[in-house]
């Protein structure tokens, strides 16, 4: 083997032992997938750029398992359990082996926790900046996966976690806030997927939060044909995110990042979705109300007045 | 919608007439697949970037029903019938309109010509060079599906169509080669691939020529324990490529680009071979045959000699 061209040794070293059954060790030019019987498939792509979706000097490791898990995310929020994924890595030719190395690593961690394998990829040089695509690939019960469309007036809104994370982990990353624990940062670098959330016939509508709580809210009004009226007093924030103070209120509620579950839940549901929580060792905190009206998101802060942001506000998206 | 961000403009006027059912008219974060019951999917991935796969000023029509259809020969090579695609498009900010325009009016033209459609995508900026991934998606019967492994001793070897076309058409494209016709051009930047033509149950093994004939035949010498000898004489040819003359012959078996079918067809699945290329218009020829042996690739010349190739020729790969 030692004769063949750089780009198989490559594979053979680093890619070959994420392979699962169905990708034939990636000695094939395609992989095969036996669907579970009576399931439908749940199909999510994202690319990722250094520069633009990442730093170049981010850990390997953690580019790796971001690329994995902001796929696991939508998944997550269809309420499709994960079956595997495929992936493309186009890197400059003088990218080190130990890249790959770490890269492949955080990867293989990631497989181990959320039970999925590599179904197959391609490698390739570019003349430009690393570029990365991964297609995850999941189930559900067919007709129960949750949409962007399908809230009811009345119904709540629930998110998973906490919000803010993410967009206080950049404003760590770039220097402009501190974070003595290191836990706004993790969040930024490692998000972590609301994957086995059982929201599939409890949630009329969801998304995952990635643009933005009231950006992406604002997608399930349009979707809905319904308004939102939040109360930022209810929204979920970490200690850490606490503790940055009130001036990042306005960050939390329009960063992005977060990878935290938006769902409308009728009230005849809540009690199903607070045992899903229960059962998955998640939080779930209703944050407000979907009604008729315009697709705006209204946010009310503690004394119940309109809370303009900057960026995302109550307008029209 | 005229205050939506950039992105989901462009997404709505290019590539949202793409899409099938279960795309959710792009307006979701993952499209959902019921797979034909009883069936089992072939999934594959390739990626493209300007300035490696293709050249910056390629046509974007043609730029993007190649990435398509080496996609679906991959899937053609497999035996696998076509479904759908996902898709990854990253380009420069100053990317204009024009390009978006032409690429999804290609991909629009290869949707009709191959009965699949857009499942879902994602689109990024890049600091970089054009960079785009698309994951193609097919079913076969189970089991049924064509691999590199499983040739036998005595199998013949098949190709389709005609050999070298694609390498010959890159030498036009960088001005080493006249091309009357505009044939070769014309088959390098548009494969065929042999989307149709009934290959499960028929062939023992084979894969699709994308990296040479001579390097690709090695790939299932290695995947199958066996040596592999073809004639030079017998390697079908274009009227085109037969015109450049006998000096291109080593370019057409060791280039690339072709985009045909090689297949180790057992002498009793001859008959089925031929009737299935009847039906699917398609010409096939066999070139040689496999043996047992250690894993090279001999290439005789019409006096019996071995021809020596500069590049993939017979040996160890």
């Amino acid at each position: 083997m030692s004769d063949l061209p750089a780009e198989f040794a490559l594979i053979a070293r680093h890619f070959r032992p994420l392979a699962g059954p169905g990708a034939l060790d990636l000695r094939d030019d395609a992989a095969l997938l036996a669907p579970p019987p009576g399931r439908e498939l749940v199909l999510t792509v994202d690319a990722m750029v250094a520069g633009v979706h990442f730093l170049p000097d981010d850990p390997p490791d953690l580019v790796g398992r971001k690329l994995l898990r902001v796929n696991l995310s939508d998944l997550a929020a269809k309420g499709a359990v994960p079956l595997g994924y495929l992936m493309t890595v186009s890197t400059p030719k003088a990218t080190p082996e130990s890249w790959y190395a770490a890269f492949a690593a955080g990867l293989a961690a990631d497989q181990v926790q959320y039970g999925i394998t590599l179904l197959g990829g391609d490698t390739t040089s570019t003349p430009g900046p690393i570029s990365l695509s991964l297609t995850a690939i999941g189930h559900v019960a067919p007709g129960t996966a949750v949409h962007r469309f399908g809230a009811q007036a009345g119904d709540g809104i629930w998110v998973t976690g906490t919000i803010g994370d993410g967009a206080l982990g950049l404003a760590v990353a770039t220097g402009r806030l501190a974070d003595p624990s290191g836990y706004l940062l993790e969040r930024y670098r490692l998000p972590q997927p609301r994957v086995g959330l059982a929201i599939c016939g409890v949630a009329s509508a969801g998304m995952d939060v990635s643009d933005g709580l009231v950006q992406d809210l604002g997608h399930i009004c349009r979707a809905s044909g319904l308004g939102a009226t939040i109360e930022a007093a209810r929204v979920p924030l970490s200690d850490a995110a606490r503790a940055a103070g009130p001036d990042w209120l306005k960050t939390c509620l329009a960063g992005g990042d977060d990878y935290e579950l938006l769902l409308a839940v009728p009230p005849a549901h809540e009690a199903a979705l607070q045992r899903a929580a229960s059962a998955a060792g998640m939080a779930v905190t209703r944050i407000g109300s979907f009604h008729q009206g315009e697709p705006l998101v209204m946010v009310r802060d503690a004394s119940g007045e309109p809370l303009a942001l900057e960026r995302g506000g109550w307008s029209h998206f």
